[in-house]
């Protein structure tokens, strides 16, 4: 089979492998449709994320879907022609954080296409068949590969219980603060206000609904966010990373309200304002990847309480990888699919 | 002022009164549209709803909006000319369950239309300012009226968790449980399954989306919602009042789920099957009116996320109230309004 | 080893059997102390449990503690000689219940001692490691085998949200009850409300420091509680399995109040007051087993901030399980022990 | 009637003054105990905390008990001679704070002793009934006091749903840090961290149960704990307002935890290790004062479960009020009482 592999920063090999055999518990999978994530792009160009390091040839990728090619002995509930979309992340199923049920917090999960673990770049994969997730007929492939970006949105407006008449305020009008729009509406938000100093990005999050769309280093989000809607956002969601949008959420959000951070810093420290904080009587609440989100993600696609697929901006064969992921790099690229 | 005075079970007298002065923390509303209510037909029918009994002629009606006509000296977030939906039961402010921020159980609420107090079908009510919610542009008089209704639907999914990607099954297709359809698919709720053994009323269920419609006469309700989603139901909210339909509830939802009981049983005691329970771990949950939901019913209906002008059959004049009594205690209908 | 058989009902016989050898995630224990639990007695005089029907002679036996004796390969954080509590059951780590943290819902839990699984009433036992756990120097292997009951009340506890200051109505003075009074006093509730019919049981209840105990056939509970405590229970929990017990939790609770339902009823429909369960707005909540509750369970004992040793009214060597069951069946035993 | 007034920073004048005249809601409180806040012996020492200035002469005091002297007409469940503890903070009962149960958070609060509201430094105060609670016969007036302390750890604690078996990290052993040893212990935490620089603080904090107690200007905080509880700390509340103290509690807790935050900083912006708060999906969270917190306090005392009395070094009578205020302001005191 094919694969797709980073060998060095910038480069790609695509090579010929031996096909996996599935475990008794996995399925053995015919990928189809993967995405482009932030991190890959990264991967691809520093060769790291923080601490985690490529030091052998890595196949990347890790938003996929694709049809089980053959089930291992133990499986039941999966038959070879499914469509389905994969979990990237098994965590080891007996921790304290596993048996909690924050099995993302697992500090031994096995996720696709993070050193030194082979990604979703390859023909095929072999995989534990309770993290493959039958789509219905009416979702399609590459919805199930952006199952993934989308699990980032459920499970960050669970984390900040985002329910109907909120105002939610998202910094950060990048893929996975678009997917926070979808999903923030998808539960009854009312006002949603995005942030974000790129215009065109500004103009998109518009288009696709955004109430007000502000650039942060024109006006001031907060008194912004107040003259929309009175009192402050109910929830902030920071998408962007961006230190100086990661400063402003404790401002942004009302007296009483919750602040969700998705978006990874460059530099760890961010000074936050703890006076108005404590005051201001604020949930600050990390939200990190996910879990259990599949199921309400593949059912939201199917009920078309979402768009995804929208997000896409192109697609690219596995050979064209190298330039998929130049085109991928470019800030104004929101996703572009890899198509096996 | 006119107003529509319950005089006995089954008569109304239009009458003309003074109207009444505000209070300094109150506004004078000229009410503009009231619903009829279930409970309203019941006093109008019966002279009483269980303990509360019609001793004095008494106005009835609380689903109701309005303009403000003048305000109390205390008052300065309304306005004379504001479009306003009130909220009709207002509590003492000082006991624990006020505090607490669970006014609906102050036990010396005041409500609108409920024995000895009178209600909305008047052309001048004073009331609470904090307990009158501006409407926006958007939002008509009529869904201001509505607001009611549509707050025991948001305080239902509410108290149920109503989440994105649930199944929800929903006991009573009357306006209570379409209201309950609306509101949990505002908030991301997929499968929507409603029972109701009125083949009309399953009929118009269909029509507003409900993705299956049960007659629970017919067919095993618990069955067909497995069969239909796999796992029992995430959340049922019984809507119907109706000791079968209460009954089933436990066998309806999956294992660790919620039950959440509105609708009020002919008779108190009704055999739930506490083996079933315990061993689902469910949650049966009471939701008893509403409290902090007004404006999100607002947002839901300024946002287009939910329908409720679509229930209403008819409109009458204050003058035609017994007539319209008449027309909204035919089973068929779904909602009438008073329009003054 | 030496092991008890359960080979029809009211029989024991004590059997010759080979050691089991531990599976690479498992541990091979040394079993030390075993509990009777009611449900070991029920087996022991009917031969089932509802629909577990003990088809082939059974090892009884789940609250256990042990030492180990050796470990499987792929078990790297205890070894031989360490002291353990083992948490009777296991589930599949794979559905969606495992998943999301209640793996106590399972549907597939392998449960010691319930058929056709073998439980704790022999020499040795080979159990996964993740579901034994280390008890430090400060707790005894007596007090490990009772961390079974003991997280039945953490549970029913977490379940009730039992905080400071609560005002907590217990029904049934067994052994649950008992053991939910220990833990509802060491999260914090001030007053402890005991109900039982049985005189005995209220006089230990009230030495092991009920504020009161009532028998609910004399007196009017829920009048007792609001003497007692001015506004109903914060919270109930129902531990007797009795019909007028349970039918009463939803008086006894407060306006806005939470029922926690523990005690299995000899049948399951028990008629349920939902007029006042919807007025009042309970939470009226199963509580099965347990889960997540063993680390919490041991670190109690460690700060001696629940008593479960002084339940114990005698211990037998498993030569004589026979007398052993017959003298826990007795009503006025509250916990035997089989030492071996 | 005699007031102690703060006239300027630095001095008091003690005044006699008209006795003020309850409202109709309102009960007329002979002072007794009146204690020391770090906030008082702010105002004292700098005129003002924040934008909060003193800008007339002002009564300082808000943790007060006394007995009812007269009642207001319209109060029906207190009269003269009740013992009772005044709740500080009156809220304006009408805004969207007040109405969900965060009446804490309402921006119209009158907060006793903050300018410009007099405070309990007086021998009589008029204060809303409902916010004067009725003391048992074991609860001491001084307790009563020091209920509004004891509240802050309440509320703190039910903000880091502390529960039984859990490791809590408490930095600073000041009253507040005392005081949350107290509630955490009461509602079941296990381990106790306590960290302060100041070694007589440290003794303390063990004298009165600490597990360990660290010096973090000597010690790795976050490896101390690691070393005491394997995990990091369940829950982390911070009470010192030590920029050093509020950066580490990041690092402290366990992947999953929640921090705390109580202790005001002296400067706005600290610096938190947002990458760590969003790997670890930490819940960030402040608490601000309390609410519906004094029920559980009263409680929390009449079952002896905390200890607030043994924190008091000093009383003094109202004429002495500056020699208390200079000896309040030594930091070795914990807290000093006025009497009257």
């Amino acid at each position: 089979m094919q694969v797709a592999v980073l060998t060095e920063p910038g480069e790609f090999a695509v090579e010929e492998r031996d096909e996996p055999t599935p475990a008794a518990d996995e399925v053995l999978i015919r990928m189809r449709e993967v995405g482009i994530c932030g991190s890959d792009v990264h991967y691809y160009e520093h060769g790291h994320i923080g601490d985690k390091v490529v030091e052998e040839p890595l196949v990347l990728g890790h938003e996929s879907a694709g049809e089980v090619e053959a089930v291992g002995d133990a499986v039941d509930d999966l038959e070879a022609g499914d469509r389905i979309a994969i979990e990237p992340g098994v965590p080891c199923r007996r921790c304290a954080h596993c048996k909690r049920g924050e099995y993302h917090l697992c500090p031994d999960v096995t996720f696709m296409g993070t050193p030194p673990i082979d990604g979703a770049f390859a023909e095929y994969v072999a995989w534990p068949a309770d993290f493959a997730y039958e789509l219905p007929e009416t979702v399609s492939l590459r919805e199930g590969a952006l199952c993934e970006p989308l699990s980032v949105g459920v499970h960050a407006c669970r984390r900040g219980d985002v329910g109907p008449g909120d105002t939610v305020c998202i910094t950060g009008a990048g893929p996975i603060g678009l997917v926070m729009m979808e999903v923030a509406r998808a539960v009854g938000a009312s006002d949603v206000v995005v942030a974000d100093p790129v215009a065109k990005k500004r103009e998109l999050a518009r288009e696709r609904g955004a109430d007000l769309a502000v650039d942060p280093t024109e006006s001031d989000l907060a008194a912004a966010v107040r003259e929309h809607s009175g009192d402050g956002a109910d929830v902030v969601i920071e998408a962007s990373g961006a230190k100086p949008a990661i400063a402003s959420t404790v401002d942004v959000a009302r007296r009483g309200g919750t602040v969700v951070l998705v978006g990874l810093a460059a530099e760890a420290d961010v000074p936050l304002d703890v006076l108005d904080l404590i005051d201001s009587e604020l949930d600050v609440l990390g939200s990190y990847r996910y879990a259990n989100t599949y199921p309400a993600a593949i059912e939201l696609l199917a009920d078309d309480a979402v768009d995804v697929e929208g997000f896409v901006d192109f697609e690219s064969p596995l050979g064209d990888v190298r330039e998929a992921f130049e085109r991928a790099s470019d800030p104004e690229t929101v996703k572009g699919m890899i198509t096996l």
